[in-house]
C-alpha cells in the first residue's frame, strides 16, 4: 500500500524551488536561506505494528521512536538539530506513559544534541501512537543520496545484520556519527540506512542509481542475534541477515579506491565491511560460495507483521 | 493531562542555544544560520477525538489536519514552507483514504505555497490517526509571541466566534495572510490563534505576558453558527462565542494607538474587532452590559469530548 501511495503522491505534488529532495529518499532536503540545507524526516510508530507495548518498557519505545528518525537523518549524513514529538496515549496512565516515553528519549537526545523542541499530546480509548519529526542540517559536503551510485561502486555496510527483533530494533544507536565520519573523512556521497533488510534496501539504492547490485553472500556480516533467531526459526542465519528488517545500519556505495581507504582506515572506530557492488545489470544478484552469480530474491521486512 | 505533562517536560528539556522559543508557545522557533528563523509546529488528529470519520468526508479531515498546523504558523506570523504528513490508516480501503486525505490538503497547500515534502504511511487495525508537522520561516520583523503584551494593550480578534463544531472546525482557512498583514502593516508583536475558546486562550496570553485580561462582553463578535448552536444547546450565543473551541481566529494585543490604526485601516480586507484589554490584575475579567467588572469563568474547549 505505502509504495503505491508514495508513487501516486510523487506524481501529484508539484515541484517546489526550495525542495531539493522530496518524497522518495530517507528524508526531505529543503533550501533555507544560506548555504546549509534543512533535512527533515518523520516516522510514526504504533502499538501492535512497530512495537508491542504489552511486552516492552515505555522507555524503550520512546528510545526507538526518536532513534528511527535520527537513523533517517544519519541516512542523509545530516546533523540532528531538533525533534518534535506527538503522542496519542491510552486513557489509562496517560501521564505516566508520556513521561516514560520522554525519559526513554532523553539519553539519545542528549548524545546527539537533539532538542525536543515541541510536540502534541492527546489521549484516546485506543492504543499508543507516537510520531516524531526530526530536523537536521546538512554537512557542508552535502547530503548522502540513494541515487548517486554507479556500476563498479563497492557496497559497504556498517555493523552486522539479522535478528534485530530480539532487541536491537528497540535499543539500537543510530549511525549518526558514523555517517558524518564517512562523509567528512572519505567523501562518501551515496548512502542510506537499512530498515527493511539489506536486499530490499540495496535494491532501492541500485534502482535509484539506475543500476543493479550484487551481494557476495560469504561477506555478509551476520549478527549473533541472527544465529540465535535461526535456532528458533529453522532458517539459516544468512537468511535472517539478508531479509530481517530494522537493523538501522548504514549502507553506502563508493568507488573501489575509496572502499580500500575506508577499509584500511584504522581510526574509523566502527565495524564496516564490503559486501558486494553495483552492476550494470538491473535487479539483485548473489554470488554464492561456489562463485556463481544468480538472481537474488527481492524481498524483506514488512511492518504490520510483527512477530517476536 | 497535557498541561501537567508539558510543565513536566519544560522542566526537563535543557536549554539549547539554537532554540529561541520552545515548548509553551504555538510553535517552536529555531535559529538557523542566517537572519531568518525556522518556525515548526506539529499536531496529531485522531478519529473520535478531533473528528468523526463516520460522518465526515476524508477530504475535509485532510484539510483540517493541514489547516490546524498552518494556523499554528499563523499564530507566529510565520510564512509556511513545507509540511510532513504521517498517516496511520485503517486496514480497509487504506490507499483510497490516504489519497482522499491528500486531495483534501492540496488546495490549502497550494494556496499557502506549502510543499508536502515527506511523510510516513502505515496501516493498522485501529482508527485513523494523522499527524502533520508544518515548517515555516519567520518574517524579518520576527515572530508573534504570547508573552510580549502588557497592561493597557487592547485585545483584538479576527472574524467571529462560536459554534465552530457546526462546520468551521473542519473547513476553516487559517489566518496566515492576516497575521502577516498585521505584522507588516502595523508591527503587531503579541499574538496567537484561538483554539480552545477566547477566554481560555486570552488567559494564556495574559498569563504569558504577566498580566490579566478583561473582555467587554458586548463587543464579542458572535458567529451565526453560535446562534444556531444556541438554539440546539439552550445556552445563549455569547456563551458559545466565549467558550467553544476551534475557531482558529487570531488574537492579538497592541497598544491603544496601534489598535486605532488597525481598526481604521480600510485596506486590511478582513474583519477584526476590539474585545477587551490586558490589565494589571491577574486573571480573567468581564465587563457586562451594565458596565460592571466581575471575574470571568476560565474554562473552554477540551479535546476528547467531541460532540456534534
Amino acid at each position: 500500500m505505502e509504495r503505491e501511495f508514495v508513487q501516486w503522491l510523487m506524481s501529484r505534488v508539484p515541484a517546489s524551488p526550495s525542495l531539493r529532495q522530496g518524497i522518495g529518499d530517507d528524508a526531505a532536503v529543503l533550501d533555507f536561506g544560506d548555504s546549509r540545507q534543512l533535512v527533515v524526516t518523520t516516522d510514526l510508530l504504533a502499538d501492535g505494528v512497530h512495537f508491542d507495548a504489552s511486552s516492552t518498557a515505555w522507555t524503550r519505545i520512546g528510545h526507538k521512536a526518536l532513534a528511527v528518525n535520527l537513523s533517517d537523518l544519519a541516512a542523509m549524513a545530516a546533523r540532528p538539530l531538533a525533534a518534535f514529538v506527538s503522542i496519542l496515549l491510552p486513557n489509562d496512565h496517560a501521564l505516566e506513559i508520556a513521561q516514560r516515553l520522554v525519559l526513554g528519549m532523553q539519553p539519545l537526545a542528549t548524545r546527539f544534541q537533539t532538542t525536543i523542541a515541541g510536540g502534541d499530546t492527546n489521549c484516546w480509548h485506543g492504543k499508543l501512537v507516537i510520531n516524531v519529526t526530526a530536523i537536521g542540517t546538512s554537512l557542508a559536503e552535502g547530503v548522502l543520496k540513494r541515487s548517486t551510485g554507479g556500476p563498479g561502486d563497492i557496497v559497504l555496510v556498517t555493523g552486522s545484520l539479522g535478528g534485530s527483533i530480539l532487541g536491537k530494533h528497540l535499543d539500537f544507536v543510530p549511525r549518526v556519527d558514523e555517517a558524518i565520519k564517512l562523509v567528512q573523512r572519505h567523501n562518501v556521497t551515496t548512502g542510506m540506512d537499512t530498515t527493511d533488510g539489506i536486499v530490499l534496501d540495496l535494491n532501492r539504492m541500485a534502482t535509484a542509481s539506475g543500476c543493479g547490485a550484487v551481494l557476495r553472500l560469504s561477506d555478509i556480516p551476520i549478527a549473533d542475534s541472527a544465529v540465535t533467531r535461526s535456532a528458533e526459526s529453522g532458517r539459516i542465519p544468512l537468511e535472517h541477515a539478508l531479509y530481517d528488517g530494522e537493523d538501522f545500519e548504514l549502507l553506502v556505495a563508493v568507488p573501489p579506491e575509496v572502499a580500500r581507504t575506508i577499509l584500511a582506515d584504522e581510526e574509523l572506530g566502527f565495524p564496516i565491511a564490503a559486501v558486494g557492488e553495483l552492476v550494470i545489470d538491473q535487479g539483485m544478484w548473489q554470488i554464492s560460495v561456489d562463485g556463481c552469480r544468480r538472481p537474488l530474491d527481492i524481498r524483506g521486512y514488512v511492518h504490520g507483521e510483527l512477530t517476536e
